[in-house]
C-alpha cells in the first residue's frame, strides 16, 4: 500500500472524529503516512487540503527523497510551525506529546487522536508482511548458524554478540532489541542483559533476540539446554511449550484478543506454574518492537487478519532457571508463524 | 558521586523551587538518580521523606540489584501508583510527560520541573568521566583498528559494520548510535545511513561513530580521503579543521556557551563556506547522545567546568561532497578531547 493510501484511510478517520486535521507527531506514525525516516519530523494532515511534512536541516535532502509525492517545509522548531499550519478542530497525539509541546501548540480546538494511527498500523499490508517474513527468516536462520558452535565454555556476552553478527552478515538492517541471553539462573530473570557469565554444562540458555529489515521487527525466544536436561528442565520446558502452541493456536482472525491469554494461561496453571509467569502473554510487532494490540486480560477487542503478534508464555524461577518460548505470528483465518524453528528443548554443546 | 548524593542535589533543587516533591518519569533520569537501568521505571522523589522507585514486574530482581538503598513498588500502573503518593505540591517532567500520562496523574497543584535533573546531570561526576573516557578511547581505537585495512572496493556497509564490530571487541556495551559512513557524494549529507556504495579511489569517507560504556556514549567524526586529495578537498578538510580547533579551544569553564559557536562558525565564514554547515556546533553527551546543554546562537548560559560537549563544525556541498570533525571534549580551565586522534586529513587505501 502506497503512503498516499495509508494517509487517506488516516483522513477517512479524522473525519470521523470530526476533526479538521491530525497533527502527527509520533515519529514511527511519521514514517508510516509518509516514508520519512529522519530522527525529527512532523506531518500536518489536514482533513481537506494537501498534506506538509516537517523537519529541520539535517534532513532536507532525505525527506526529499523518501517522501517524493510530499511538500517538505524544513523549519528549527516543528511544533510552532505547525501551530502555524492548524486551524480549526485539530487531533493530536496526546498519547506521547509532552505537556510542554502541547502548552507551545496552542491551539484552540484540540481533540485527542487516540492512537488512531496505531490502530491503522495494526493491520499490515503485503510490503510490511514481506518485511516482517525476511526480518524473521534472518532471525531463526542466525540461531541455526549459531547452534553449530559451542556454548559451553563461552560467555553470555560473546555468544549474544556472535548471534548479532550473524544477523546483520545475513543482511538485518539492526538488531531489533538489546538481545537477551540468559543461562543458568540467569534464565529466571525475564530482561536479562548478557554478562561475562561463562556458559556451563546443564544450564539452561533463554535467547530472546530479533532482526530488523526496513524498519520492521522480527521477535523471537527459545530455549535450550547445554548437554542433557535433568528432570525439573524438562517439566518447565514442556509446560511453556504446551502453553505457547495452545496460545499461538488461538491467534485466529475474528478470536477475541483475550482467548489466546486466557488459554495459554490455563495451560500454566494445570501444569501448576502459573505464578511463576510475571510477564506479559504477547505483544503487536512492526514498526516497533512492542506496539498495539497488547494481548492481555482486558483487550476487549477481537483479532483482525493481518495483524502480527507475538506468543511469549514463560515459566521464571527465581534462583533456579527459566523458560521461555516464542514466535512472531501473522494472525489469518489459520495463524501463520513467521519464526519457523522447532521449539523442542534442543540440547545444544 | 552516590546515587543518593545525587538524588540530595535533586532534592535541594526541589526546594528551591517550593515543590514537596519531584516525578522523575524520564527513563535517562530516574537511572542518574537510582542507577536502575529498566525499560519502565519512575521515581517518587519526595523533599522530606525516602524515595520510592516504581517499575514494573518484569524487573523486580533487577530494580533490587541496581538499587539496593531504595525501597520498590512493583506496579501495572505507574501513573496511578504515583499519583497515590505524591501530595501536596509536585514538580512534574512536563517537557517529556505525555499529555495523556499528564492528565491521568491528575495532580491538583503541579509544578514544571523544567529540566531540573537534566541541569544537575551537565556537569559530570568522576564516575561519569571515566565512562566517558572509556566509551572515547574504545572509539578511537576502533577507528585506528579499521584504517588499518582497505576501505577502496568494499561498501559502506561493510566498514560500517567492521568499525561495529571493532568496537564490541574492545568492550564497547553498545553502539551509541547508528553508525554515518559516508563515502563520495554522500558525504555531504550530515546524516546518511550507510549504503551499498562502493567505497571508490578519490572518495572522501565521513565517519561519525562512537562506542557506548556503562550507558555512556561517545560521539566523534573524522573525515578521509581514499588515496590522494584533490584541491577543493584540502581546502574544504582544512576550513572545517581550523574551524573546529577554535571551536574546541573556546570550550573553557567560564566562556559564554555561545562563543564557540560564534568563533567556529567565524572561521568557516572567513574562509567562505558557511552557508554549507547546516547543522549545530554541538552538544551535551553523556547518559543520552544529545542532551543538555547545545551550543547554539541562542544560549545565554556560561561553560561549567565537568560538562563534556561535542565540538562538530562541518561543510556539506550537496551533490559534491563534506567534511565534519568532531570531538567529544571536557570543559575545564583547559577543554581537554576525550576522543584523542589526529584530525590530519589522512590517506587511506
Amino acid at each position: 500500500m502506497s503512503h498516499a493510501d495509508r494517509r487517506a484511510r488516516a483522513v477517512n478517520l479524522v473525519r470521523g472524529i470530526e476533526a479538521d486535521g491530525l497533527l502527527v507527531t509520533t515519529l514511527v506514525n511519521v514514517r508510516y503516512l509518509t516514508g520519512f525516516t529522519g530522527s525529527n519530523g512532523a506531518l500536518v494532515l489536514p482533513a481537506s487540503s494537501e498534506p506538509i511534512l516537517l523537519t529541520d536541516g539535517r534532513y532536507r535532502d532525505q525527506a526529499a527523497e523518501e517522501a517524493p509525492d510530499l511538500q517538505v517545509i524544513v523549519t528549527r522548531d516543528l511544533i510552532a510551525e505547525a501551530s502555524g499550519l492548524a486551524t480549526g478542530r485539530w487531533a493530536v497525539e496526546t498519547h506521547t506529546m509532552s505537556v510542554d509541546d502541547y502548552k507551545r501548540l496552542g491551539l484552540p480546538h484540540i481533540v485527542a487522536a487516540d492512537r488512531l494511527v496505531e490502530k491503522l498500523r495494526e493491520i499490515k499490508d503485503a510490503d510490511e508482511i514481506a518485511a516482517l517474513e525476511r526480518a524473521c527468516e534472518i532471525s531463526v536462520d542466525s540461531l541455526a548458524g549459531l547452534l553449530t558452535a559451542r556454548f559451553e565454555g563461552r560467555t553470555e556476552r560473546e555468544v549474544a554478540r556472535d548471534l548479532e553478527h550473524q544477523m546483520y552478515e545475513r543482511g538485518a538492517e539492526a538488531i531489533a532489541f538489546d538481545t537477551i541471553l540468559a543461562s543458568g539462573p540467569n534464565a529466571a530473570i525475564p530482561h536479562h542483559r548478557p554478562t561475562n557469565r561463562v556458559i556451563e554444562r546443564g544450564d539452561l540458555v533463554k535467547i530472546d533476540f530479533g532482526a530488523r529489515v526496513d524498519g520492521y521487527h522480527a521477535d523471537c525466544t527459545r530455549t535450550f539446554v547445554v548437554g542433557s536436561p535433568d528432570e525439573w528442565q524438562r517439566e518447565v520446558h514442556a509446560a511453556v511449550r504446551s502453553a505457547q502452541e495452545v496460545g499461538v493456536a488461538a491467534l485466529r482472525a475474528g478470536a477475541p484478543v483475550v482467548e489466546s491469554d486466557r488459554l495459554a494461561r490455563a495451560v500454566l496453571e494445570d501444569a501448576g506454574w502459573l505464578e511463576y509467569f510475571t510477564t506479559g502473554v504477547g505483544h503487536g510487532v512492526g514498526l516497533e518492537i512492542h506496539e498495539d494490540p497488547f494481548i492481555g486480560a482486558r483487550h476487549a477487542g477481537k483479532l483482525a487478519a493481518g495483524t502480527t503478534l507475538t506468543m511469549e508464555p514463560g515459566i521464571y524461577v527465581p534462583g533456579r532457571g527459566g523458560v521461555r518460548i516464542e514466535d512472531t505470528v501473522l494472525v489469518g483465518e489459520t495463524p501463520r508463524v513467521l519464526t519457523t524453528m522447532t521449539t523442542e528443548l534442543l540440547e545444544i554443546a
